[in-house]
């Protein structure tokens, strides 16, 4: 790809490297939700798929998680899991778990081998990132560092040193997600992008969410984002569109842009 | 269209508001050309045809002109045509004709009302803008002011104090087009697009040019441009697709923003 960066996984360029990878979302609530869910999402091949942990009820009995865990990666059939606990801060449901808890459940999850990436929120304690990182490393997985704000986007600079921060704590993938209230604010999450794409060395990852910010899930890879999220069964984030839709628009932009 | 204005003509909205008006430009060098072309394009149901006419061989000869813009309008079935000399300095082909010549040869043209919009560069002399916008005037045309940079991008607030500057001579819609070196190029683009559709109550058009351009042909309406050109025969610049396939991409990208 010539626009953002790939994303590796044990040496493989993931998706082929041309256009972003697509990623789809599980929300379910319990582990028969999960198995229809991921039936749905496989059939529409996204690139990846992200388990939404904090959607599942059982998320405080680690053992059910792992269960399911075990589950998802055989019924997954090779596509690459993101395993991910979004705190209510940062837009995630209520779990009941502490911080210290989280980092558990963290901890037994990589241990297993069964997810390929971990989504960690940057705004957690120092040292909770630093084990989860180690726990990363212990098992193969990458850690996407990210960064959502639900209500506004902040300035392009504050964002710009997001992704700088996430990879001076030495994230492997940086993500950041806003919230525009116009299309200026995509224009900001798109310099912000392109900015930090060139500053540093890591794939990055951006959004804008909701109806205006849409627009960035379709072109954004054009200013360096290397993961767009899409509807494969139930969106997880305003402004998802259907993985199907998102496919035929992203080949068609590539084409009418002359990427080979 | 909530992202950019709605050109009307005759006052009512060409081309139903939703999405940017899609232009497809003419550049035939003799009547029979331009008659098999005029087929080819029309096919094709663009919102709005361009005759660039710096591209018809007897452009000396305004007879000549006059009766193939005559034929040019009773094949053109009711799609609004826009009359087009582009200088060599911005692009187009040479012509052999003075500057005061071409203003005598747009005056012929707008009275025949063979035509609904002109396309005049507002780096010609101030003196002959006037004459043309009083021809526009008087047949009822409208005057798209045009700047264009087959070169480079030149900064943002340089592109909008053009647009301004176009509004502030009395064009009727102004016109920007540049050519990025990279997508850095193509946000600043959108950005000087973003705010001039904010700061002056005209319709404006904006396009990058090229293989990076290309993406600004798609999105750019969401940013305020108001037409994009597009390919019903043949290009008349760098970058641009074919009509079917833009009018799929807008047409999916307006329902991935929710635009109804």
């Amino acid at each position: 790809m010539d626009f953002a960066k790939p994303i590796r996984l044990r040496g493989q360029i993931l998706g082929g490297g041309k256009l972003p990878l697509v990623c789809a979302p599980l929300v379910a609530a319990d582990a028969d939700g999960l198995r229809a869910e991921l039936a749905a999402v496989r059939a529409k091949a996204p690139d990846l798929i992200e388990w939404r942990v904090d959607f599942f009820a059982a998320i405080t009995d680690t053992p059910a998680v792992l269960d399911a865990l075990a589950e998802l990666r055989a019924g997954a059939q090779g596509i690459p899991i993101l395993f991910t606990r979004r705190s209510t801060r940062e837009g995630g449901h209520a779990t009941g778990l502490t911080e210290p808890q989280v980092l558990c459940l963290y901890e037994a999850v990589c241990d297993t081998g069964n997810v390929d990436f971990v989504d960690w929120e940057l705004s957690g304690e120092p040292d909770l990132f630093r084990h989860v990182l180690a726990a990363a490393r212990r098992s193969g997985a990458q850690l996407i560092a990210s960064f959502h704000d639900f209500h506004k986007t902040p300035p392009k600079d504050d964002l710009v040193a997001k992704f700088v921060a996430m990879a001076e704590v030495g994230a492997d993938i940086a993500k950041v997600a806003v919230m525009p209230q116009d299309m200026a604010d995509v224009l900001v999450l798109f310099a912000a992008t392109q900015e930090a794409h060139r500053r540093i060395a890591l794939p990055i990852v951006s959004m804008a969410m909701g109806g205006h910010g849409s627009l960035s899930r379709m072109v954004g890879w054009a200013f360096g984002s290397s993961i767009t999220f899409a509807v494969g069964s139930q969106a997880s984030a305003p402004g998802q569109i259907p993985i199907e839709d998102l496919r035929q628009l992203l080949d068609a932009i590539r084409r009418g842009m002359g990427v080979q």
